[in-house]
């Protein structure tokens, strides 16, 4: 099976390595080249376009930043749509609406190809550590086929049903859940600073007896310590997947009240200059709209 | 060592049992007197009056509705803190304002007593259970002195410090994580519902995968099944607990911005006549506010 | 008749100089005496309490800071209703809630008195100017015999109805209105700036052609001009009326996002120090959050 | 000069009529070429397609639905840029982002042409009427040789500086403080009712007596009337111009979280089936999360 792979961001190259490592022959293309020689070892095919990769593959998985990076790589006039085989499968597995999984589901579908959303929950770190979790939605037999190479990819693959849109859906929500957890906990924290309790001991308190949730602990540990670099996952991707769920309930009709106002609060941060440091941040705009300093836990 | 227990409702009763069975000898007292008489064969002494079970006491334990009724109990005229002797410790398990707390540890100082806030997480059947968690705040001397009949009543202890207002914060604050958590969810399965995901799907892979909470786990079963009655905690008592941490917020200049946004729609559960379902009913105005009908899942 | 006027703050020093300036006999009371004295050149009679100024009197007006102000002047033991004559008229004049309104209605009732709610609309410069707007509510016959009184103290007086709440719900919700308005010119200037359109070019095109309104000139100017002391009406005061207003719809199951939206904002610009400059600073919040310094028109 | 006018919905077919009522040669363009029949009297030269319209012309007049097709008839490969002759002036008047109006002023000036946004502050009624104000900015000369033109369609034209954006959101602004005001008149009307007071009388203190505003005046009467139909701008062009003014605040990093709570009731009345009555309908949002029926005033 002749796999191609665009998209060697920091999520993208582990990705893209597990495959090689798994054995699988992989054609990669990444608009900055230099970033395939840190797969030498593994020896991929380096192609000089998209569309240069996409030819004569059977399965092209695509990783990269957003819904207009995407549709640009696949769909402009030399886009890797028009490049692949009758028969081959796009797994797309970046963060994306899914209005755009619907989109390009047709068009793959007119080109007498398949199309499967394969989106993926866990951090630059995690899929390193080959702990992605991968939710797949497309077509039954397409995603079976598919499963050797998304299993070589993460801990585990969760089939989600033949519509595509489904996948992008569930990891959107997923995002929005862990942005309100966090901040939920950065007006809690903020209050309780005021109070003269330390946020490490409501954490200890609430999530060590309440919630047990590794999401609570991780975020918590980071709100606390206000350890925001170097950031794990950036602010500013942040604002980007909350703009692509309310994108997703306008186009469903379905109001996301939270999530505007998470959505005010990534746009304050980018103001204040923060889009760059870890999306747990939004807790931080939670303690400077209580005028609290960092660093200066009460 | 004198115990009396003021507040016989859904979680004072079992309570007051459990302190009963533990073999401690208690006074009890309840507005409605019938309650009472659930605790018949573990003979306790049922006073007239709230002033009546607080003569005399070393400990008296108050689980009262409210503010108000703490309030109307402890400082009234005719009051039990008039009546409580000097040297005896004031237990306040209720959830109320770090406010009030602060006002009656003052008062109590004041008298020669002494003032621990107690207040719990956990139902009514956590009560029942002996489940319930129990952060307490106040001098450590009584907070140890009362350890014995506070570990009679729950699963453990929590020291949370000298100030009895720190205990009320962390409560509030717990019951506000909860909450938020709530609505987070009553958001996400609104919109996974318009794309035809069910909600037990979403929580399967969101929370199996990443919360990994029993909170998530048990409040997203209530809200995928749209299993709103009987009421484990009404509506209208989360409404209250709102209201609580949006003064404590208010009082000391930290803005709630996620607490707001859960009070309105609190208001308009009231509204629906939704007052005395369960509070996880907050997802339900979500979903009615997009359009959804109960049970009428994508 | 026989006027009493309890509370000579900024507010009702110039409210009493008025009935004084327009022949009625006054008993003045304010807890810091010395207030009265600007009123020395009209003569009033100045009582040592509340209840001394109640005392026989045909016509109690009120004006004080708030709730509980009021509450406690004449619920207290010694308060000024129980000295109040049957027959008499308490005219209250303070921006209250209608809560009270109806239980300060009833007591006064019971005790064979009239409660009338006269809320005004105007800041202290338009009480010196005799500009205020006064809504009345309650029993006809007691209106109509305060009208002289009321029309002595304003431009006009607006009829309610019965119902003294109606009064305060009309001024908390023209209040609202306001602060609506500038909540929103707030986040519109901020937005412009960073265009580079300055608030003062908005405000000519949206209010000089289509909104046409004082409320608008005069606080869009506020703003345009960053020009927040002196106050006209301080913060604190603006966020005091908003939780009046979230208060009564809370008790009447109204919800008001628009309103908890700036009673966060107040909530923010207090932690950062603004209780005291004018209640259109509401404004500066949603510059500050947009990264927007004072003074730095873009 | 020869002026040619793409869009000739319910905007701009009165604005293209009172062009050719004020004695210029026009041709016209639009989709559904039938809506060219109800200007036959005066005669326009009907094109066949925008870039037909488009060439030879000196000015070139847009009034299209939004974004999406402006983009669509300038730029696609058959666009109606591409057909403009060098030195021709495009008049952008359609209701935009300030994102489109820089790229497209980039576009145009790349082929030799120049561009002028020129959004209107008016409903259809005002269009017929020649009551529009039109907020026009470009480059000076361009904007002064295009003022005849404008001058024709409305009542006045407001001159907006060089950067075409600038117009764009004081346009969005405008529409912005008037949703506004609807959004906190729907709160107010609300709470009003659930006392007793109606909202005609709410208006008639508040905007009769502080306000004095047209805008208030008209939308108030809507409201209080809940007369949503027929529509004069309907809630999915409010819901169209709020997307646009978040994303000009995202754009420019300005949280507008007033912005965020109406789109979010916006797309609730979507969900309920509201998108073709009046954008006032927004209050009727309110009224239903306060459980208020339409027509049962309290």
């Amino acid at each position: 099976m002749k796999i191609s792979f665009l998209g060697l961001g920091s999520m993208g190259l582990p990705m893209a390595r597990l495959l090689l490592q798994a054995g699988h022959t992989l054609t990669v293309y990444n608009r900055t080249r230099s970033r395939a020689e840190q797969l030498a070892q593994w020896h991929p095919v380096v192609a000089d376009s998209a569309a240069g990769a996409a030819r004569g593959a059977d399965v092209l998985v695509t990783m990269l930043a957003d819904d207009a990076a995407l549709e640009g790589v696949m769909l402009g006039e030399a886009g890797a749509l028009a490049a692949l085989p009758r028969g081959a499968i796009h797994v797309s597995m970046s963060t994306i609406s899914p209005d755009l999984s619907r989109r390009l589901a047709a068009r793959h579908e007119a080109a007498g190809q398949t199309y499967v959303a394969a989106p993926v929950f866990g951090r630059p770190q995690a899929a390193e550590a080959k702990q992605l979790w991968i939710v797949a939605a497309g077509p039954a037999s397409a995603v079976e086929r598919c499963r050797p190479l998304l299993e070589a990819m993460g801990q585990g693959v969760i089939a989600a049903g033949e519509d595509p849109a489904r996948a992008n859906v569930i990891k959107l929500s997923g995002n929005f859940l862990i942005a309100a957890a966090i901040e939920a906990m950065g007006e809690a924290f903020a209050l309780a600073r005021k109070y003269g309790v330390a946020p490490a001991e409501l954490l200890e308190v609430v999530n060590g007896r309440l919630f047990r949730s590794p999401i609570y602990e991780n975020y918590g540990k980071l709100i606390a310590d206000e350890r925001y670099e170097p950031a794990g996952f950036k602010l500013k991707h942040g604002l980007k997947d909350v703009r692509l769920i309310l994108a997703a309930g306008d186009a469903a009709a379905a109001p996301l009240p939270l999530a505007s106002l998470m959505r005010d609060r990534y746009v304050s941060a980018v103001a204040r200059g923060w889009s760059d440091v870890d999306w747990a941040a939004l807790a931080r705009v939670a303690a400077a709209d209580a005028g609290l300093d960092q660093r200066s836990t009460g």
